[in-house]
C-alpha cells in the first residue's frame, strides 16, 4: 500500500439514516462561519517496527476557530475531561480565563511537545512582540495514541507537518477518516480518525430584556472528533448494537485508547457556558458505546466564535451579548452537542478504511455494508416491519 | 385513586432483553453485601392544588451504605456532578474527605431541608457524643422535583417519614417505580420513580505485588436510580429510539427534571477510583437518551462497602487493600456502573404505572407492550429477521 | 451572664494600623450598594449541656445580596472551597449557573436542614408561584461548628430566627462579633463571629472596545466572614505573630472549626470572575495565619451586585456589561478581596469579648491591648524605632 | 558580567529568623529519602535582545521523585492550581490517576514543548518497549515567564539542558537562586528563582485498627519553588511588611509573573490528600504576600515517596498504608506544606543576587540587609523591645 486508503461514503452518504436536528450545509464543523480544518498526513514504510524510521502512520490537524488571530481576538471556551489519561497542552489556562488563544492541533501523543513547540513558532511569527511586551501564548494540542498502527517513538510530525496544516486549513468540506491526526487511530476495534458533523439551532427570539425580537436566531454548532477509543463489542450505531452483532475483528481489541472532541458554536455562549457544552458531547460519546475506559483520555473542548476578546483592550470592559441558561434555547445546543458528537464518530468510521501499519498490524475498516444492514433491519423493525 | 398504583413488572421480567454482564440475585443495589433500602411513601387527596394541604405525592428513599453506623465506620465515596441544577445537600464533605458517614436519603427537592434535619435526628440517637465531643454529622440528601403531580410548596416529607424509610431499609429484592422517593417523579415524560439493577463482576486475581492469587474475586456493583428528567422523544431503550416511535404523551413534555445515582460496590475502591464510576453512571443515563437538559440536576455518588473508615481511629494510618485502576478490571467496574444505570432507568420506567396527581396532572405509565414490541422487532431485525 | 456581651471596638477603631487600599464608607459589605445584613442572636442559660434545652450561644445572619428579590432578578456568583469539611447548602447549584438566587443565610452548622427550609418558607412567600409553575428555588446556607460554646444538638436556630434575621437585614454600619451566626463561634483560641471590612477601588477607564472613557470607576468590594477557625498560636495580625506572643488560652485549642466569607462586589464581573475572585479570599485567611486545618469547613462565595439576570426572561439573550482578565483593574479587584478578608477576621476577633457557654466553657476576647501593644512596638520597629 | 551571580547566604544562615517546626538535615527538598534535585543553568550574551540569539538567562530544573524510574514505579500525587494562566505539561493525567510517572521538570515558559520532546526521550530510552507494548507516557513540565531577562522566544532550553539537570540531580544541599529554571525569573520586584525548604513532623503512632504502635514516626516534608512573582510592595518576610518599607525597584514592577510550587514527602498519604497538601502551599505563598494576580500561572504538585505504584502489576490490588485524615497529623503535615513553601520562596529572595538580562533590564537581588533590618527590629519590637 503506497499511502492512505481513498475516503470512503460518510454516515448518511453510505445510507445510513440518523433522526435528530438538521445539518449544517457540509455537515461539518466548518459551517460554523469562521471555523477552518487542515490537516497533514505522513505516511511512509510498511513492516516491521524500526523506532525512529517508522512504519509511519500518523499526522497532524488544524481546527482554526476563526477569522485572524485567535491571539489577538480570543474565543470564549470551555473545557470538560472525561478521562484525564492523556497529554492535552494547554487546557489550564483555557479553564482559568475561559479563553482560547491558538488554533487548535491534534496529533500523536508523543509529539505534543514538538507540535506544540511549532504552534507556538507559528504564533511567534503572527505576534513578533509576544514573549516581549505582550506576555506569552498559550498554544493548544490535543492527541490520541496511534502506536499500534504508527511508530510512535518515532515522533515524526514535526514544524513541517504543523505548518502544512495550519497552510491547509480551509472551511467547506473536511476531509475525515484516515487523514490528519486520525491517519494512525482505531476506534471501536476498526479504524477510525478524524469525522465531523453540525446541527443547525433555531432559537426563538422572544421579548429581550431591552426590547422586543420577533422572528428567531439560527446557530450552528459543530463537532470534529479524532476518534481513537472503544471496545469492539461496545460500538452502537444510532442506538443499534452493531458491535457486538459483527464478527469480532482478527486481533483481540482493547478498549482503551483515546478520543478528542473539539465543539465550536456560533452561539453567544461564555466559557461557563462552553463547559456545560462541553460535557453534553461525553454524553454524545456514550451514544456510540463508550464507557470511558482507565486508559482513554477523552478531552471535550468547545468554544463560540461570539464575543471575541481582544488581547490588548483599552478599557476594562466590555458590551457583550450573552445567552441565557434559564432559555429553552440551551437545551437545543446540549443536544446538538449530543448528536453532532454522535455522528461525529460515525463519520470518523465510516469513512475509514482499513489501514496496514508497523508489524503488520491491521485496523479493518467499519464492514459498513453489515452495518447498514443491521440498521436497516433495525429501523424496518422499529417501524413495525 | 386511594393509593399508589400496584408495581408492574420490572424490564427483565416484562421480557425486555437486556444484553451485558450478569446480574446479582435480586439484580439491585441490595446485592451488595450490607446494602439496604427502605421506602416511606406519601400520597393523599386528589384534585386541584391547595399548597400545604395536597394533594400529596412523595416520599422518601433511604440507602443505607452497610451494617451498622456509618458515622462510626464510614464508606469510602465520591460524587459526580453532571449538572449541577439540583439542591443535594452534603456532597462538599464527601468530595473533600471521600467519605459517606450517614445514610444516603432521597426525596422531594424542598424537602431536602426537613429531611435533612431528621436524618440529623436519627444521627444523633445513634451518636449521643456527636456535637459535643466527636464533631459533628454529615447529612447526605438528594432530591429530584416532584411538583408536576405532588404539592411540593407544602413539604410533606418530615421526621416521621424519614424514620420509616430507616426503618424499613432492608436487603433483598427493592420496591422499585412509583415509591419512596419515586412517588411523584416523572421521566421521559412517563412515570419514572426508584429504580435498580445490579451486576457482577469476574476479576482474575493474578500475581499481586507480595504474593500470587490464583482464581478470581467476584464483586458486585448496584446502582439505585431516582428517575425525573427527560423528554419523552429522546427516551431509547436498549439502544431502539422509542421515545420517538411512542405516540407523544398528552401532556407537552418538558425534558427539564433531574435525577440521582446511587452507585454501590464490595470493590475496594478508593475515592478518587469511586469518582471515576460515578462518572461512569453519566454514561449510563446518556445511553438511555439524557442530554443533561439545564434544569436537570444530574448528581451521582458511588461508594464501597470495603475500607471503611473508623470515626476514631486510635492511629495515624491503616492498611488499605486498594483496587489498581491499571488493571483490566477497572473497566470491568466502569463497565458495570454504564449498564447497571441505564438497566436501573428502565426499570424504574417499567414499574412505574400511571398517576394522577395535583391538578389532575397525569404522569402515563410507560406503555410496555408497545416498548417491548418495538424492541423485539427491532432485536429480531437486528439478528437477520 | 444574662446576654451576649456589648461589642468592643473595631481594629481601626481599637488602633490597629492596616495599611492597604481605601475602605468604603462604613468598611464594610454594605458599602456595596444594596447588600444589607441582618443577624437574629439566641442567648440562653448557662451551666452544664442540657442537649435539646441549652446553654443556647447561637444565631443566624442575613446576607441579602441586593434590592428585590434575588430569584426573580438573580446575582452572577461563584464559589471556593478551601476544605470542604463542611455543611453548607446550594452550592453546587451556584457553581453550576453561576447565579445567586436567595438571600445567603449563616448558621450553626447541625441547624442548616431547618434554616434552608425556614428560608425557603420566605422565598415561597415572596414567589406564590414557585414550585408550581417556575420551578425550584435553591436556598443557600453556610455554616460553622459553635457546638463548643452552643447546645448544638438544640438546634435552637429555626423560623423565627431566620424571620428576624431576614426582617433585621439593613445596609450601612454591620453589627459584629458575638452577634447573629457568631453568637457561638471561636478563632485563634479566642472569641470569634461576625466581621466585615470592605474597599474602595478605583479603575481607569481608557479606552474601551467601542468607544472612549475619560476618568475612573469606583467600584467596592466587601467581605462579611463568620470566623471559627484556626489555632491560637497561627494568629497574624497584620502579618505580627501576635498568637505566637500571646499567652495561651486557658483551654487546649484545636485548631479546627470553619470559616465562611462573602465576597460582594458591584464590579460587573461573571461567574468565572467570582469564582476567581473568591479563591483570592483564601489568601486573605492565610494572612491571619490559617492553615484550612483538616476539620475546618472553609467555604468561600462571592457575588456581583452588577448584571442580574432576570428569572422569566422572554427572550434568550441579554446585553451585558464584562469585566475584561486582562486589565489592570482585576488585579485591584484580587487585592481588595485579600485585603476585606483579613480585616474582617481581624474585626471579628477585635470587636467579640469573653462569652461563657455550655459547661461552663469560656472563650475569652481577644486581649486587644496586648495585640495592641505588640503590633505598635512592631510597627515602630518597622518604621526604624 | 560572564555568567551567573555566586549563591548569596538563604534566609536562616544569613540570620533571619524563622519560627515554626523543625527542618530537615539540609532544609531542602532532598531531606525526603529519594528526592534528588539538578540543575542546567544557561548564560550568554548581554545588551539589545535579538530573538533567537539571546541574551540568555534561563535553564531547566529537574527534581527526581525517588530512586528508580519513575515510569515502571509511580508515585502518588496529587495538583492544586491557584491561578491557572500557566503553560503547563501533564497535570490532567496526574488528576485523573493521582499518579506522577516522570520526572519533574521546570523551565522557560516558551520551552516547556521543546522540554517535554527531551524528557520523553530520556523516559523512552530507560523504557524501550514504551509507546510499543507498555502505552505512553506522562511528562510533566511546568514553567513560569522569564521574558524580562531572557531571550525568551529563542527557546534556548533544549535536548542538552534536560540531559544536564537530569544527570545533574543528586540529594543534599540543593543550588538554589540564579540557578537552572530559576535563571531569568524576577519575585516581588526583585531577583528571585529557585528556593527550597523542608520540615519534620513527628506523628505519634497510637492505636491502630489491628495493632498497638508505641513511640512516633517522623516524616518529612520539603517544598521546591520556581519563583516568578509578586507585586514588590506585597513582599512580606515572616509576617514583617517588607515590601511596602524597602525603596521601590528601579524599575515599575508589575505583580504578574507564575510560581511552581513542588512538594515531596514519605508519609503515606493517597492522591487525594496530596491534593489537600498542595492547596495548603498556596497558603504559604500568601504568607509571602500573594493576591495570585490574573497573569500568574501558580501550579502546585505534592507527591509522596511511598506506596509506590508499579506500571505491570501481576495482580489487581495491592496492600497500602494509608494516612488518617482525621488524624492531628493531618494538620501536622498540612501546615509543614505552609511553612515549607514560604520559607523556600524567602530561600530563592535571599540567595539570588542581581542579574543584568536582555536589553540591559536589571533584577536587583533582594536588599538583605535592610529586610534583615527591619524584621529584627520587627522582632525585637514584638519582644517587648
Amino acid at each position: 500500500m503506497s499511502g492512505p486508503p481513498a475516503p470512503r461514503p460518510r454516515a448518511r452518504e453510505a445510507g445510513l439514516y440518523i433522526p435528530g436536528m438538521p445539518t449544517g450545509m457540509h455537515n461539518a464543523i466548518t459551517d460554523v462561519p469562521g471555523v477552518r480544518v487542515g490537516h497533514s498526513t505522513l505516511w511512509a514504510g510498511e513492516g516491521p517496527l524500526f523506532p525512529g524510521q517508522g512504519p509511519v502512520r500518523t499526522g497532524c490537524t488544524a481546527v482554526m476557530p476563526g477569522d485572524g488571530d485567535p491571539f489577538r481576538a480570543k474565543f470564549p471556551a470551555g473545557v470538560h475531561v472525561l478521562n484525564g489519561f492523556g497529554k492535552a497542552i494547554g487546557l489550564p489556562q483555557v479553564c482559568e480565563l475561559g479563553e482560547l488563544e491558538s488554533p487548535i492541533l491534534l496529533t500523536s501523543t508523543m509529539s505534543v511537545g514538538r507540535v506544540a513547540d511549532a504552534l507556538l513558532d507559528h504564533m511567534l511569527r503572527l505576534n513578533p512582540s509576544a514573549g516581549r511586551d505582550t506576555g506569552t501564548i498559550n498554544p493548544v494540542v490535543l492527541e490520541c495514541n496511534d502506536g499500534e498502527l504508527n511508530d510512535i517513538r518515532g515522533r515524526h510530525v514535526g514544524r513541517e507537518s504543523v505548518c502544512e496544516a495550519l497552510r491547509a486549513a480551509s472551511g467547506g468540506r473536511v476531509d475525515e477518516g484516515v487523514v490528519g491526526a486520525g491517519t494512525g487511530m482505531r476506534c471501536y476495534g476498526h479504524k477510525g480518525g478524524i469525522g465531523t458533523a453540525s446541527r443547525v439551532v433555531e432559537v426563538p427570539r422572544g421579548a429581550g430584556d431591552e426590547e422586543l425580537w420577533e422572528g428567531a436566531d439560527h446557530y450552528v454548532l459543530g463537532a470534529l472528533v479524532l476518534s481513537n477509543f472503544g471496545a469492539w463489542e461496545d460500538l452502537r450505531v444510532i442506538g443499534a448494537p452493531v458491535g457486538a452483532m459483527l464478527p469480532p475483528p482478527p486481533v483481540a481489541p482493547e478498549g482503551d485508547g483515546s478520543v478528542v472532541v473539539i465543539l465550536a458554536t456560533d452561539a453567544p455562549l461564555d466559557a461557563r457556558q462552553l463547559r456545560r457544552l462541553a460535557a453534553r458531547g461525553a454524553l454524545g460519546l456514550a451514544r456510540t458505546g463508550s464507557i470511558a475506559s482507565n486508559g482513554s483520555g477523552d478531552f471535550l473542548l468547545a468554544f463560540s466564535t461570539r464575543n471575541r476578546v481582544g488581547h490588548h483592550l483599552g478599557g476594562y470592559r466590555a458590551r457583550r451579548d450573552v445567552f441565557i441558561d434559564g432559555h429553552p434555547g440551551i437545551n437545543m445546543l446540549f443536544r446538538a452537542a449530543v448528536e453532532s458528537t454522535e455522528e461525529a464518530v460515525l463519520n470518523s468510521l465510516f469513512v475509514a478504511d482499513t489501514v496496514v501499519g508497523r508489524d503488520g498490524n491491521a485496523s479493518p475498516g467499519l464492514p459498513v455494508e453489515a452495518v447498514l444492514d443491521i440498521t436497516k433491519r433495525v429501523r424496518e423493525g422499529s417501524d413495525g416491519g
